[in-house]
Parts: structure tokens; C-alpha cells; sequence
């Protein structure tokens, strides 16, 4: 019983069947073979967005480095909620990629940024000067690092307070179908007509080995970004591998449906919470829970031998109610879900 | 007829077998699973060298980047071949993971370093004063970038050099097991046996979509090498997918079957460059050849849609003869191999 | 009357006849003059460190990034107060010369870090694993930003945790020689006797042109640091300009001559505050005052040309008490001194 | 008798002077001060250029990397003579400060860069791609490091060459003034007049303590680069001692007339070279003379203590004739170059 994270999980069989059909004959290497090039206009398709720049990588920490290195110097000032995965999951790798630019860290309920907030850090940075920085980048995720999801009135009240001030929107999507399947709105909707300029796109985390699509809507804003990411060794040579699997997810509506199947599963397990007396400490609005369990639900759930981890870390032992953080993924087995809730109820 | 690359071509149906048995369950992420652990552990099986660090990652550059950044510092020069892949094919990789690193080229036959001209040139380096940088590294590329083959003693000549100025020795080895299938040696002979401190691996030209194995030798040259690689993006959450495609390749001699296979097909086009009256430009010791065919040749291996590059450049067009570089890889089509020959042949 | 800052000031006659002084004659570069052995002679004897490795260099920024990249690899956590000089006011520099560390930020009174808070975020980044990137650097500044200074009991205490984590301590000392001044101790006391492993003492906001002295007090822990200065242009060809300012800092206790009018003159204007029904908001132990004055003594202020911040920025324009921040320098006009105390008291 | 380095040698009284009338009173920092002000004036008048933008920092190699980073993306190719100054003697700042851009490096008499090469270089970086990067920048270096000087006209040629692949003209101007005296042209004639886009002025070898000017004849290709200069620590908080210091140097024409004196020791020796039996291996067209002396002459001179560095280095110890380069300064004593002179007749 696995619900520690949603990478711990597999690859789905179309994605391997797309990937074995790709593997055949001889093309091009570099990504000048007709695998991407049909998985880059399927991503645009799923975008509504035709004149984007779509590129891919293996992983979401590159694809997030990339594209925030790719939006703001390394004197650039980048805000985003102090729990963003930029901030406290990538080794310091936005740092790393734009060689120094610095994370704005902003508190915010549910892991979500506030209109107000925002508007007030960035006012403070414009008057930073040398000393300061430069503001460059706002960065938000969704579905956000606390399984909450921004609605795209949400996300363009936000990128109205970064497009007044003249910075970009990023969107860390790792869980972006996620947040999608719970919307229930387009994903254009979510993203460009709503004000964000550069999406990562996930597909690790839904479905796939290792693959995550970073978008440009503006094309002008991807200018040498090819360089930039064969530079950091992120340009694969057999790149079709790559792209198949985004192909695979982005095809018949396979991304939306395996994110609806992670919600669905987080959404058993988080009425199992509240029925067992524990409370949800967010709301449930993707495929992770945040939620303080009774003690003895706990140890019930550890006896059987289910991984997850205590939230925000192991500190929290022998805590009564204790916080932890349940993932599903697409594929966490029913029987898991359904062991895990019956646990959790007591 | 496909002969530009041996990236052009497919993974081994073994390699997609291992990724499917390992596509099954829940496992903890960023190699802490048991594929990986199996696969590493392959690796060191291959070298004999049971104390190594061993680490996977999906592109070439990327693992010759982390490497050349691991055993130099950003004042440090690197000593390597002027046609060494990390000095033309990367993008200036290495400078940008270790932050400027300087390569120091040097000219060699055959795309091979000679003791002489490292000695002189590590010589030089050593008086170069804060100037100049500090000598900090050797890398040879083993197959070379000119389809030629270092033996263990030139290896270990290179190493002495190497060693008794204190620098440790790098091998690119993206045709590693080329170079083994034609020396016949063991791994371990031609590593570090020979002196050989740390070890790109390549998969990907030889079968796999894209991995790449990362050995230190002395673990003590690994130290905070597992952050340098999750800095730069290339730690992939869902690992086992990239250690399975090692695992395979290291199964049962896969890598040395295909190698070899990529290795006679160059022969067999070799001997028909010679038969047809054109000039072989290095000794073919592995799966790339560079030969002066007659521009009749040429013109008929346009006509019938055979794909190689003009060498080192299209300004080549035109001559007679015209230098090319064919490149073999394991499952170049026995058909496409025989009826290039025969076009060569006249 | 300007308060500004103790960098609108002046550099002392003393400072410029040492300089005119070793204006005479050639000698070798790049430090390799008499005058800068005997600068670093000097600094050595002034924190009684026989051993320890001294360097010089025009800018505070510099120092402090030069130091904090040697001390912290890329993937690096250096812990500092929220309100520490490294992070708010040098644009990201320690991130650019390590290339990504992360300012793991931290509240405290005054601008001090205790040992508790710091304790307990070692702690927690100790567990960040790959994600979190590695501890690796405390960073204090003394005098603080706000004034205040630590006594040499209290950076023991605080070298103590950075230790036992096995993380070494840095000192930003641009105000090193007020703290000192205020305290009464040596200047060993409060450095490496109170566990203190690299020190920046600053020249320039003490009578210098731009110089400041970085110090290693374990010479292992300054291998390779003259490439990385030279690396960054940090390398004064002329070097002897650079050290003849603080030889005379060093000679005839100038530095804390300096410092100590530099101190009184913050004093009165502290009395001054007090008596005209302002309030200190942090305890004036150094150069610096910071405090909530009446409105109606801004507003005379202002009327008579006082040039000071409102603090910490112009959003406080309007309120009433005005908070504002007061710097001395040791040639701050007495005249300006007593006037504008004349205008505080009312 | 030194004639090892240029920067050996002394500041100008008349530095000084402009320094200690600028040591007065309370000024804004970071440049915000009448002195600064009027010497990046001085610098605009002495090119001709009202809208250039005019920066200084206290060492070349901090000008050189700061302006190619500026101008360079850290995948860009940078196009220089193998000798430049940038390539042998910065430790690779360029390649820190910019991250990783490749300075490719091409031959040419003299240390000049021919527009023949230069075309044929940037011709086949064009065609790199991604694997070899992109074309950025051409810097050549005037006077060169082997004591010539490029003609306005051969500037222009060599811009033309750059402008029509759309790369910008740096200049390396550590010795700008040495080759204007010798040339008699104007400022203007010798950089934005023939196509130079960005020049680093020096004053360290010129009569400063440690001062250059970087300047930026298009405004727009400063954009950001106070940030960059920033946050690699080279804003001086008291910046007037730094503009001092050029505003004197520019001031009645103070900087030809040093650099004509230290050209006019250089013809001195050089004369005396050819009188002894020497040969000059380049054409003396600055303060440098790079000569093949007998090895009787050289004996002679090193025992009367005369330091000069054997070319390229110290291996030349024991040839007779012997390589070696003497260097002048505006304040080489005229008794030394007599002597050195007379030993060298013979």
C-alpha cells in the first residue's frame, strides 16, 4: 500500500504501446523525427494553442529550471508561495539554471498565492534596486504542492497583478491534469487565456516513465531556449522515446482520464478521513490528501504496512491527531484504496 | 539508408522487455528501487569493480557534463582532444555544469591524445598561474570521435601522464563497448586497470533510448555527486525506467553482442570503400567510418537515398573524392548495409 | 547632514598616505608586492591568527560571495537572518558565485540569529535529502543590520550549533570593527576564539576608498580561493592600492579609532532621540540607529536637508511616529551631528 | 629595472590629486556622486559618443568578462586570437561570468585577427547547431597582446565581418591608449566609427591605481548590466574613487600623453635591440617589444637585475638568441631604459 507519491507508481500500458510503436526504423535524432513533431502539435492541440513552442524533458525539476532560467536573469527576482516545489523540492535548481536569480518566498492558505499578497511583494521589489534584484517571474503550480487547485479566475487575477508589474506567469504543472480533471475547464482556459506565458506540463506523475512538456505560448519567449536546454544536457538524441509518451497521454484524452482516476481514489480516501474522525487539513481538490488521522488509525495504517509520510516531516511522530500527506496515483490499486479507507475508518 | 548516426536507430526489443517487467507496482523514487539497485550493481559486475559508484542518466552530455563538473573546478582546465565530443558536440556542456572550466585542445591522429603532446601540454598548464587556470582534469573519449580504438596500454600511458601531475582521468564512453568489442579486452583492462578514474557508459547508441551509466571508481570522487546531478534536473523521479534499459544492455553480454554487430557492418562497408577504389581517412576500429569515396560513389549513394554526413562539413560538397562518415549501428539493416556496399563497390 | 549611509563618507588622510606612499616605484602584481605582505601581516596580528589566509578585495559584496561560494557548494544551504546584508542587499551575489546556493532565511530580534532558531532549521535541513540540498554554511553579520551586535559568548553559542552540525561559521564583518569598539574585547575574542572560521572585515564604511579584508583562520579551507577571485575579476593587478588602505586601517588601532567616533556620534543622536519623544526600536550598539521619531522631527528634519532612509522603505512615508534609520560615519560632521540632534529634541 | 609588466609601475601624481579632491564630504554611493557622473562624462566626450553608456571597475579582467558576458549567452561563441588576453590570462572569467560561452580561439600575425579567418571561423559556427552553439561575439584587442595595433581601417574591416553575421565588435582596450598615441587617430576613428559596439577602456597600465571603463555604444546593449555588474560584486559603494581616477586619466588628454611616453621607451629599446644584434619578432607599435636577444646581451642584463619575462615562458631559458618581452610603462625611469638600452647594444 503505496501512497507515498504518485512517481512511485507505473507507467500506463498505452504509454509503453505508443513507445514500442516508436521504436522501429531509423529517423532523425534530436527531436527532427515524426514521433515529436506529432507529439508537439498534440500538446498545442490540447492547448488550443497553435503557435506555441513546445519542447520536452525527462523530468519536472528540468523542466521548471529551464523555463523559470529561460524567464528571469540571474539578478531576477522569481515569486512564488514558500512551499513551491521550486523552493523547497529541486535542490536550488531555478538557481542553479539562471546562475543565482532569487526566489521570493510568499505565504499563502492552501499553498495558493493571493492577488493582494502578490501585488504587495512585487511592489516591494520594484523599489529593491541593485541592491534587491530585478523582478522578473511570478511561478505558481497547479495543482499546487498542497493538492489544491486555482481556478482560472484565479490564475488570471494573479497574472494580472505579474502582467501590470511586466513579469510572466510560469505554471508548474506537474499535477496540471490534476487540476484540470477537477475544473472540469479546458486547459487553454487554465493557462494562456487566463495570462500564463509558460506552462510545464506534466506526465511523470500521470502516466508516464519520465516526461513532462514545457510550453511557450508566446514563441518570441523561447528564443535560444533550444540552446539552453542542450547546454544542460536535456536534449535527448533519441528523442522520440521522449515524446512518445506525451504522445501516448495526449492522445484520446488519456491524461484527463488517468487524472481523474488519482482524484477519484483521493477522494474515497479523504471521505474515509473525515468518517473516521480525522480532519482534512486542505481541501481535496486533487490527488493528494492532507489530513490530521487519529493516532490509532495511524498505527492501524502502519501495522498493515502503508507507506506515506508524515507532513511536513517526520517531526510530526507520535503526534495525536498526526499530519500526513496520502498521493494516489492513476494506478493505485482499488484494493489499496479501499484497505487504506477501511483503516482509516476504523 | 540511414548511416548519420547510430542515435538514428532503435532500442533493443531486450531493453523494452526489462522496462515492461519493471513497469509493474509501486516502488520509492529517484533510484531508491530495486532496479536500479540491480542495475548499478551490473555495472559494477561489467567493470569488476565492486566499490564503484555507479549512476544513470538519459543523455550523453549530460553524463559527460556531470562528470568533467565533479573532478574540475571552474578555474580548472581539462585537457582533451580538439575534436573531443565535449569540446564540439555539447554546446559547452562541460563549461556550463562546472561553470567554466577551460578546454585545453590538443591536436592527435586519429582523434587519439599521445603521451607526448598531454605531457607537453600539462606541462605548460602547470606554470600557468592564476592566469591560466589550474590543471585539473584529462578526458579521452574511448571509442574515439574518429571511429578509432585507445588500447589498454595507450590508456594506461595516457593515465601515467595524467596521474604523476596529479589530474585524474575521464573516459567518454559513449562507444565504450565498441571499443571492448574490438580490443577484445575486459572492461576493467581497459578502465581502471589502465588507470581510468571515472567512466561514461553510454546505452543509448548502443541499444537503449537513452541511458547513460556514470562510474566513479574511487567513491571518494563521487562525494555530493548524487546533488550535482539532482541540481541540474537529471535525477529522474521514476528511475527504475532508466536503470532498466542499463540492466538489459548489461544482461548476458547484450552490450558487447551489439556493439559487435555495429562493429562488423563498419567492417563490411570498409572493405567495400577500399574495393571501390576509395580511401579509408582512419583506421576503422569500431562502428564509424571516414573514407574518401569517389564522387561517382557519392552521387549514386544520393541517388538511392542513403543518408551520411559530408565530414567534417558540407563544405565538402563538390570534391573528389568526398570525405564522409558512415556510422553503423546495431541494427542498421543487413539489406541497407549490403546494398550501400554494392553501391561503393561501383 | 547626511545619514545615509557610512558609505557616503570619506576615506581617512591616513588611508590615503599610506597609498601615497606605496605610490613610488615598480613592483611585481597581482599581490606580489611588499605592501600587500605587510597588509596581510598586519591583519593577521590584528586577530592574533599567525595562520590564517588574508585577501583583499574593493567590495563588501564581493567578500562576502567570494567567501560564502568557497564555503558552500551549489546545492548548498547557508543559513542567515531574514534581514542578513547577503540576502537583502547584494542582488543575489553569494547565489552567483556558488551558482545556485540556497539563503535559507531566519527571524531573530535585532537582526541575531539564536541559537535555538538556528538549531532547529539545521535540523530540519539536515533531513531535506536531495530535495533540500545540503547543509553546508551559517553566515552572522556583526555588527548586525540593525545595529545590534553579538558578544563573543553569543557567537560561541551559535558556532557551537553551526559545529556540531558540522557546518563552519562566516562572519560579515563590514561593521566588524563597531562591534568591536562597542564591546571592548579583541578582535580574536569575538572571531575564531568564539568558533568563528571565516571573517570578512570591512575597510570600506570605516575610512577605506573600497577594501576589505576576507580571512580564512584554517588555511584548508582556503584552498584553490586566489583562482576563484581571480575568476571573478576580484584580482587588483595593482594590488598595493588595495592593501596600503588597510595596512593603514591596521596600524595605530585606526580601525577602531574610526569605528569608535563613528559609534559615539550614533550615540548622541540615540540621546537625542530619546529626549525629544522618539523611541529606539533596536538597542544602538554600533554606527547605526534605528527609531520611530515624532513626525513633526522628520518633517523639521527633512526642512533642514537631512538626508536618512525611512526604514525599511519609503511606505512608511505619512506615519506618525516616522521610522527611519540614522547611520554615522567617523567624519559625520559633528556639526551635523549636534544639529540634528538639535532637531530631534524638539 | 623593471620591464616585467606595465602594471607594475605607478599611478599618476595627477590621479591622486583628483582622488584626494573627491576625498571630501558626503556623497550618495554606488555611483549616485558628482565624480562619477563627470567621468563617464569625460569617458562620452573623449569617444565622441553622448549616448554611449559608461561604466568602471577596478580590474580588466572584470571589464573584459563583464562586457562578454554582457554580449554572449553562456551557449554563445565567442570568436578571439588565441593570444587574447581574455583566452590566456583571465583564468576563464569570460567563461564564469557568462557561464559557459566557448571562446573560440584563431590564429594570426602579430595578434591580429585577419577578417579572412575571421569570415571563415564564423562561417562554420554558423552552421554548429546545437551541438556547437551559437554565434555571439567577435573580441580583439587593441594594442594586441604582442605589442601591435589594428588600424581603424582593419577595425572596420573585421566589424564588417561581424556585423554581417550579426555578431557585435568587442575591444579589449587595456592598452587602448598606447595604440590611439600611436596611430594619432581619434578615439572615435579607432571604435564606434569602425563598427566597435563595446569597449573596455583601460587605466590600471595606464597611470591608475585599478580603474577601466566599459563602455556600450548602443545603449540598448546595456540593458540589465548595472544588475550584472552588481551581483558580481564590482559596484563600488564609494565609486568616486574609482571614477577618479578616469576622470583624471581623461582629463587634458593626461592618457595619451602617458601612453605616448611609454610608447616612445618602448622605441627606445627597441632600437637598441637592432643595434645589438636583436630581432624584433613583431612590429613595436605600443609600450611592449617582443625580441629575439642574444643570449650574451640577456646574461648581461640579468646580471644588472633587469626583470622581463622569456616568451612565451620560461622554456626559452638557455636558446640564445633568446625570446623575451620587455614592457614599458609612463614611468619606467628614464635611467633604467638608458641602461637596458646600453646593455642591450652590447
Amino acid at each position: 500500500m503505496n501512497f507515498a507519491s504518485d512517481n512511485a507508481y507505473s507507467a500506463h500500458p498505452a504509454v509503453l504501446a505508443v513507445l514500442s510503436e516508436a521504436n522501429s526504423g531509423a529517423v532523425m535524432g534530436y527531436g527532427a523525427d515524426p514521433v515529436t513533431a506529432r507529439a508537439e502539435a498534440a500538446i498545442r492541440d490540447l492547448l488550443e494553442a497553435p503557435d506555441a513552442v513546445v519542447r520536452f524533458v525527462a523530468t519536472g525539476t528540468a523542466a521548471n529550471a529551464l523555463v523559470c532560467a529561460q524567464l528571469a536573469p540571474s539578478w531576477g527576482r522569481i515569486y512564488c508561495h514558500q512551499d513551491a516545489h521550486i523552493e523547497t523540492s529541486e535542490c536550488a535548481a531555478p538557481e542553479f539554471f539562471s546562475h543565482g536569480a532569487k526566489l521570493i518566498t510568499l505565504p499563502g492558505q492552501g499553498g495558493k498565492l493571493t492577488p493582494d499578497t502578490l501585488a504587495q511583494a512585487v511592489h516591494v521589489g520594484a523599489g529593491a534596486g541593485l541592491n534587491g534584484g530585478l523582478n522578473a517571474l511570478v511561478s505558481i503550480t497547479n495543482a499546487t504542492e498542497w493538492g489544491t487547485v486555482y481556478t482560472p479566475d484565479e490564475v488570471a487575477a494573479l497574472a494580472r497583478v505579474a502582467h501590470e508589474a511586466g513579469l510572466p506567469l510560469h505554471m508548474d504543472g506537474a499535477r496540471f491534469a490534476n487540476a484540470v480533471a477537477t475544473l472540469g475547464c479546458s486547459a487553454a482556459d487554465l493557462t494562456w487565456r487566463a495570462g500564463v506565458d509558460a506552462l510545464c506540463l506534466g506526465g511523470t506523475k500521470n502516466g508516464a516513465m519520465g516526461a513532462e512538456a514545457m510550453v511557450f505560448f508566446d514563441p518570441a519567449r523561447a528564443e535560444g531556449f533550444d540552446y539552453r536546454r542542450k547546454q544542460s544536457g536535456h536534449v535527448l538524441s533519441k528523442n522520440r522515446y521522449l515524446s512518445a509518451q506525451m504522445l501516448a497521454l495526449a492522445t484520446d484524452g488519456l491524461w484527463l482520464d488517468l487524472a481523474a482516476r488519482a482524484n477519484a481514489k483521493a477522494q474515497m480516501l479523504a471521505q474515509a478521513v473525515t468518517e473516521g474522525g480525522g480532519q482534512l487539513l486542505q481541501a481535496v481538490q486533487s490527488n493528494a490528501i492532507f489530513a490530521a488521522i487519529p493516532k490509532a488509525a495511524h498505527d492501524r495504517a502502519q501495522a498493515a504496512g502503508a507507506l506515506y509520510y508524515l507532513w511536513p516531516d517526520k517531526s510530526a511522530e507520535g503526534l495525536d491527531p498526526v499530519p500526513v500527506r496520502l498521493v494516489c496515483a492513476w494506478d493505485t490499486p482499488d484494493a489499496d484504496v479501499a484497505g487504506l479507507a477501511a483503516i482509516l475508518r476504523g
